[in-house]
């Protein structure tokens, strides 16, 4: 597949500086292309040595400007990279292909063209939308709903009636309305509260692979636009995740909490149950929250606190046996004083 | 659905105050109850605010009475919610029936009624008692053992040998019998240690899903009556598990660790090998437990602490940067104190 | 199954002490070894118990002697050890026989022997080597390739193009080949970034359960030759793992890491993007890993620091209420000196 750098800036955007009829036929990053690729130059590190970049265009940032090779100007580079690669890797053709390996329930509604692999099972009455691939060993329980778009990676399991809405990925292995982790004791044993309530996932959200989000008990646990997800997350029973805001690995998110827009959680945080995270927040790796994050607020710690507070707190831990032989020096010379006074 | 309050009474226990005959057609939690409706008011929060409750019905505490609205009264009210729900979602009917889309193998033992799912993998000499569910995609390896009234979820993986009592549900994704972690290195490379022993899960025990809970080297890896387990949850080999003990969800258990009855390991805890936790005892979310916990002692913290302890250290933490420059000033005054004397 | 001990010494290597023609019927560790056991007796506390030990022969480090029982002298016991227990728990044979439950793909190479099982799914193109058995419900995506003596567990997925070299173990559950969690951000919405690369595991590697792996964004995720990773670890996108490195649960490896050889990583660790660890490294338990690691070094702690520190520190952390209160009274004094002078 080839195409000339002018077609590649009609179709992702940006402005041609240099050859437009410079040939690609491949993307690459910067240390790794070669002739014929189109490659990324948007930190100053590459910027800086674009003169030794062997690529045959870059797309860089507006205002910057260069002899050595073709360029492609974009507000957003790292955007317009990821639109490029894309250009080159398309996604496969979806064929309306339903494989004779596969199980289907009664009384489903098919869009068109839909791909189910081997292995696959749908149960009764599940609704699926258009343009939508299910991956072989894939089990979707009855009344699940799938809307346009839609692909879901092999041994997923969608459980029975959750929602799922359109242009959604779903990662291998991932478990979808599983039962909520609720127990009322006795005083002895335990007895499960049934979950009555569903998981629904809005549109353009992304779950990464081996994921457990957990039905409601009543009502929902929701996920919705444009969330992502990374691999091994735990969402509890009726948890919110506000549009845009990224879980990132290992994650896990206990029952009931709200978590806003647009905010991040980072790899193997944790969150308490019933709390409220606000629009924009940002939780550090590893960080174990305790208390209600205010929108826009940055947290580290476990216990988190601010991440300036925990940058300051960090940079003493390690200076914890200087600090305390210091204070039995100052126990000794105040004694001394006392004595000599 | 719908049933008199009498009635509810009559098969949950309790003792109705207000009209017997209140035609109940569902449960709600105490916000969202409208009438006709059964609802939960067990905290101070809700009965505080009884009048405000458009429910048809309360759980109640025993000894708390309201005009505004017909109770049941109840020693453990939250036992009595959950058994409520369960009598209006009651489990579905089991159908006797094994699809033809399953995989049998010969001299596998099949009590009645059993459901078996589509591209379910029944090895070689299973043994399935009565009443049991295995979901679609549910793979059980030769030679394992299912008790009565057991719930296998889709693409569970039980392998061979492995032990099930009765009344377990086993969630999604679940992983029961792998090979421990086990090497022997040789200075160079890991050799590795087969695992000849099996997992053994008693009765009424609860796995979430995407659990792995290894086999063991010799023996068994023992999840006891009761015990309790959220999503995610790891645990190695050779560990026990004992009765009626909750692990919360991302919990880690490394090999050999012995756990006592009832207790509690909340979320991203990690115990190190061959530890023993007492009965009772409770570990805090993401507290990391490096010495064996007595009977009944509450940790907190990595490495774990008594947990009255960690709650002063961590009000402590956060003013280090303070407590750093107080000491700053102490050591000049005290060497202006010196200086002067 | 029966054995003289002579026989075993042949074939596992080691000194015979004592009658070589003690019958050996099975393998059992110490505590639990009856006649005609082999067991295994290297640590002191063992030694010292030897002559209560009531197994036919032990398996000891060189230079021991005893009167005892039949010993096994041999310079590394313990991996002595797992080969004997390998001799009396030999893998099953692998009958050539691809289950007509599977569904095989148009163009798939295949070795022989090959077993695979009911409702595993073989994409097109797949290789598949020699001596290989996929179990149940696992999944090969299109023109991935399998070397071999490899062992795939029930409803593993490998996803397409991926690599797996030879005498591989994947346990039930894992996830190869997903896209890494990669998106660029517009200030609004993110923009996935297609993931064009692959995983490369090379020979001698085991996988544990319920792993995530996910595939580079260009060129590949490599785990090379003999590491071991055990239950729900997470490798990002572009990570490359060393040579006999050891990842232990619940390990989490964000994007672009570089790990050395023989580097050991225990439970729930976590390692951020870009780093690199160096050969011979050890990372504690929960530890958070924000900077490299030099080769050969000891961290532990979140945020990391040495191992050698962070003992001296975590001694010191619970005193902190003391050392507060000391402060305290220090400061007291001092005021006290300062109005006397």
């Amino acid at each position: 597949m080839k195409m000339k750098l002018s077609e590649i800036a009609r179709r992702i955007g940006g402005e041609v500086q240099g050859d437009p009829d410079t040939e690609i036929s491949g993307v690459a990053p910067f240390d790794q292309a070669a002739e014929g690729h189109l490659t990324l130059a948007a930190a100053p590190k590459f910027l800086k040595r674009i003169h030794d970049c062997r690529a045959g265009a870059a797309i860089v940032p507006r205002g910057f400007t260069t002899a050595s090779l073709a360029t492609l100007a974009a507000i957003n580079p790292a955007v317009a990279f990821a639109k490029a690669i894309a250009l080159f890797f398309p996604p496969p053709e979806i064929p309306d292909d339903i494989s004779p390996g596969a199980f289907i329930g009664t009384g489903v509604r098919m869009g068109s063209p839909v791909s189910i692999g081997p292995s696959a099972v749908i149960g009764d009455r599940v609704s699926i939308g258009d343009r939508v691939r299910i991956h072989a060993g894939a089990v979707i329980e009855a009344d699940a709903v799938i809307g346009d778009d839609v692909e879901i990676h092999p041994n997923v399991t969608i459980r029975y009636r959750c929602r799922i809405g359109s242009r959604v990925i779903i990662h291998a292995g991932t478990v979808i309305g599983g039962d909520g982790f609720g127990f009322s004791p006795d005083g002895k044993r335990y007895h499960k509260i049934p979950h009555t309530g569903i998981v629904q996932i809005d549109d353009d959200v992304e779950i990464g692979a081996l994921n457990a989000i957990d039905r409601a008990t009543f009502g929902q646990t929701w996920i919705q636009r444009g969330v992502k997800t990374d691999n091994l997350v735990h969402v509890a029973h009726n948890v919110t995740v506000g549009e845009d805001t990224l879980l990132v690995a290992q994650v896990g998110i206990a029952g009931s909490v709200t978590i806003g827009r647009h905010a991040i959680l980072a790899g193997q945080a944790g969150v308490a149950g019933h709390l409220t995270i606000g629009d924009n927040a940002v939780v550090g790796p590893q960080a174990g929250v305790g208390r209600p994050v205010p929108e826009g607020e940055v947290v580290s710690g476990s216990p988190e606190m601010p991440h300036k507070l925990w940058l300051r707190v960090q940079r003493i831990i390690p200076g914890l046996p200087e600090l305390k032989k210091k204070i039995s020096e100052l126990e000794k010379r105040i004694a001394k004083v006392e004595e000599n006074g």
